[in-house]
């Protein structure tokens, strides 16, 4: 039942979200979801808008002395950009993007569809996310994202922990666990940027400590990993999305390709490996969820490709509104925020409990009665 | 606001569903569905259930005089083998099956659970699938799916047109479109199975003749692509969603990420290529519409992996139920149904509508504004 | 997220439901169900095919030896009056039935919008509110119906406990917990039937032992009794719904309508009186829910009211189907099970939990909670 | 698919709401909102605050140059009144407010329920509503309410046409359209207010020039009725709904209770009499919808209810918040805005369409084609 809305243009007043279904009880501040913001915006290969404008959010409903009271979560960020209604209207829709079919659709100029399909609306996936985030750390879970693909540079395969892309991410101006890839991958952004190209790129969300049985192999619906997908895939620019070995399921077979059963007093059931990325019939089975999406390269080139103008349906080339290079770091911060909804959601499904601290009695119940299976 | 429930156990004595929300005046008949169901059970890799079982559908609701009537669509399919009171209790759950997951999440004995996420729950997604096709089919669209890879060998990178593939694919025991690679498919599978061995693989799914704006950009449940990769995500097995050039974004560049606009009086706007695979900004641009999928190898082993008794927690090998080597063809036809579903869906939101004149009507008004525009 | 879907039409092959989202580990079997189906056949005043015809439904999925699993439910009720396909087309729609704006909207002959409109549907959503009865019986709840008016005859304004009339209501052949009324009442159903009329009437829904908390006055999609109305709003031929004092409030001064709080150490808070229904701020308050419907008399009369040939557009009197009298003691059994679901629905987010005993485990940790509140 | 969420609290900073899922190009303006919200905060019987504060709603986005885009509308209003934060907390819950089932629900200080509990939030429901209207508006049809009673004093049977009510509720202080009447309710409030006590109350919403068709008889979730019903059961203290004759149901006979049909070339299918409120299946007939509701007095009184302290649980008397007397003459324009949104979303599903210039082309393609029926 938890559910959010978001709206906003890119260069309106305000972008605003409603997140309906928190429980009571969660301590709950701006500068935590401020900070996610902050995440969001950095990396390197961002054009010069990310640069200038600090992201704030400020909590107007929902919350009461620093605590979530049960009551819709209101969200709202002041752009400090706010020109939308002296910008110019466009007429040469940028391939790779909503222009077209938006403007055909909605009978809309394209300016008005560029306005709220622009990355921009996901500062709000960012802020319902992190208090998706706030909410799933109270039950011990948590999620890390990191950059795995940019361009042909790719991070070794050699795994690292939680704990360690945790760690590393915090230094790395790309969200990459890798500093030799990282470096690979800033000359590659750099080439980009002087050919006036754009990159794309693949990164990784893992969620630690989620309990076995979120989702359900009873209904298409509730499946986990099909929501998941649903929220990663609806991410701008997203175009892949892969659980586990994802793609390399293909070529693995059978008796390489599952994680197999075992059991001790202390840790339960346990798997040593994890192929399945954490999901086994639509539903989270102890492990780590891991999940992999990759990113388009971004469709505005520095170099424009060619287009229609739209009055005219003569050849033109497509108009040119902003100049990121690479915003792959960034996608991963939103890649995180995705996840972290649908876990929330699914949580708050199989807990129940309108409090924090029903919810977290319902889990601890949960989890007892795992202990005795 | 088409929506479906499917009911029903692997050995039960009927597979149920019910799909609310279809136009009147659909034409409908059982066989049509009942072919869908029969290449949904064919394929080379198939163990011996499939091979005695033909499915036949009944159509119990919401037609009359062979035409939809608008009433809920309640469709009814009788296993042939019910044998589910009977059917032992089972301890050793498989791994990479809900088996364990589900046993604890719902407390429940692993057969119970087995029975429902069993892949033959996809009989019921193939028989709405295949209503939905038949809609969709009114409107000029198409779906058609085929076998990329299964194992080790992919089909050539050569694409084919959508009729060649709908051709080629008639005389394949594995849906797939390249007779050479199916040759070498079928030696993978059979190696397999001496080795009592799985195999994974990808297959694709192309919808042609869908207008440009169905999906929206406008909120994240709207995506179309994000909602066919639930549909797809949520399929058994299924651990990889794609759409177009899908993971290769990755290491494409921007300036040959997108696909160019160009307009022409007869074809209105149209690209020369189509990386997008049909998709921008959530929605439908006019393009076929390409996803891929993988699916990972069965998990049920003829050479069991290891698991552990539930009951005794001792080390056991897991369970064996039933014996497919390879269920990608399968799988296809079972995505092909799924897209065919959220396409279905998309176009009832987009085109309104009660009847199917009704709907048509619109759709044509809407055809027509698109020329204008 | 308890949800179900219902097909089938009044004369066709039979009727289904799939009710999912229901916990495991709920004894069920199809005999509690068809006792309910009876009790909704049964009442003075009905035609002949009540009479003929005992409604059997099979539970065909979501069910291992008499204990749910957590699957969807799937129920199937044979038409023994199977004929819909030799039925003649009918061209004067009834005024009072969905026969003329259902032949409008979906273009159909008017046959086939009857057949699907027809009360005949209201089997299925008595067979999905037993289970869900069932549901919450387990957690102390219990559903009472009765009828309080039919026609000029209204039952004394003496109340009588929840108790009295579940007893009182056995032996009567209108669901009725007044005798003298009941009398009344036969004595107005003979008249009618005498005169070619048919009678409506009122009837009363009381649900006890309902924890405070259901529902939420956070979001109006939440609010137990905004649910709950449209629940019986939407069962056919409903035209009035009222909770507590219901009309009656208009004319209620402040200081009478609202029921003060009172605490003791057994009871915790409790009220005197129950003005509100059970409902304050759209959630239950601990008292007895109490919601009144009224339904309208049946459409069909035995002297045909004034219609036209759709075919010809010339005055016609309207087609004749059935020979009800009046419905309202099954309506009272259809809107138990209406509301039944909703609480059923609310518990199911309430408390959470996958299998019974988890949601009995939540449950309980609620009331411990409540009690040191 | 049109759907909303609002936040906010009572003494927040801010209320806001998010609607999602207009069509494009419907001209929308804040001063057609706040004009309603201003019909909404008048009415003779309202305390102190309605007086001071004039709502003023912002749109946020979703409008680009005074027309839709089919981006989420949002809406801010800010709170003149914002004092959240030094509010003393609230210990005495008040009898027929949300106050003590939700603070043992959600387990939180009574402030925290009633600050969103409170009628505050119809200022967005208003808001909402007027944007509904506004897109009604465009298909010919239109909403007007009006208060039928008051305590005990009730208006004239004699019922006014649509646009007698529209003109006469203008120049009324308690939007009634009996001047008498309303002196008498007028008087009736003095009377109350004298009393220390407060007023409920009945009002009726009336919606013309809405085409048969709307709502559907196949799915009790399509059913309009229902829907209209539980949008208005979910407005805070609104305790029945009836269509129609409603109650009176219950004690009219057959042949007096339903609509005979009638046919003539300019009008096409039509009544004589509008005894069913416009709703015949669950589905509009073309006749006016004819909905009442009626609202329990105001449950915080001068003179306050006996209640109890949450701390010591000793016998209190109830908080008290606020002074209206009688607010059902804004109720009844929070239910016209209740029933403008279930009207302009059964709009939506029908006839489709992403700008307003589409759906206007199917509606008209449905009402030729509901000529030539």
């Amino acid at each position: 039942m938890l559910q959010y809305l978001t709206c906003g243009e890119s260069h309106g007043k305000y972008l605003m979200a409603i997140l309906e279904g928190m429980p009571s009880g969660l301590k709950l501040d701006s500068s935590y979801i401020n900070d996610e913001l902050l995440r969001r915006q950095r990396g390197y290969g961002r054009g010069e808008r990310m640069s200038i404008e600090e992201d704030h959010v400020e909590i107007i409903s929902g919350c009461l002395k620093g605590e979530t009271t049960g009551a819709p979560i209101g969200l709202l960020l002041e752009n400090k950009n706010f020109t939308i209604d002296s910008l110019p209207p466009l007429f040469r829709p940028r391939p790779g993007h909503a222009d077209l079919a938006g403007a055909l659709k909605y009978r809309e100029e394209i300016r008005s569809i560029l306005e709220r399909a622009s990355a921009r609306e996901t500062a709000m996936r960012v802020a319902t996310g992190a208090v998706a985030k706030r909410l799933v750390s109270e039950f011990g879970a948590g999620l890390v994202s990191h950059v795995v693909q940019i361009g042909h540079v790719s991070v070794p395969k050699k795994p690292l922990s939680f704990d360690e892309i945790g760690e590393k991410v915090k230094t790395s101006i790309l969200n990459c666990a890798f500093p030799q890839a990282e470096r690979d991958m800033i000359h590659a952004i750099d080439l980009a940027r002087k050919r006036k190209d754009t990159l794309g790129g693949t990164f990784e969300v893992i969620v630690r400590g989620v309990p076995p049985g979120l989702g359900s192999h009873v209904h298409y619906l509730r499946k986990l990993d099909g929501r998941i997908a649903q929220s990663l895939m609806s991410v701008q620019a997203i175009k892949a999305v892969e659980f586990g070995l994802g793609r390399d399921y293909a070529e693995t077979p059978g008796h390489l390709a599952h994680d197999e059963i075992f059991y001790n007093r202390t840790r339960g059931y346990f798997r040593k490996s994890n192929r399945a990325g954490g999901i086994e019939g639509g539903m989270s089975n102890g492990a780590d969820i891991v999940v992999r999406a990759t990113m388009k390269p971004i469709a505005t080139l520095g170099k424009p490709l060619r287009s229609v103008d739209v009055r005219t349906k003569r050849p033109m080339l497509a108009d040119f509104e902003r100049a990121d290079i690479c915003a792959v770091p960034a996608a991963s911060v939103i890649g995180e925020a995705a996840c972290a909804f649908e876990i929330a959601r699914a949580m708050c499904e199989k807990f129940g409990g309108d409090s924090l601290s029903e919810m977290k009695r319902n889990f601890r119940g949960y989890l007892a009665q795992l202990r005795h299976s």
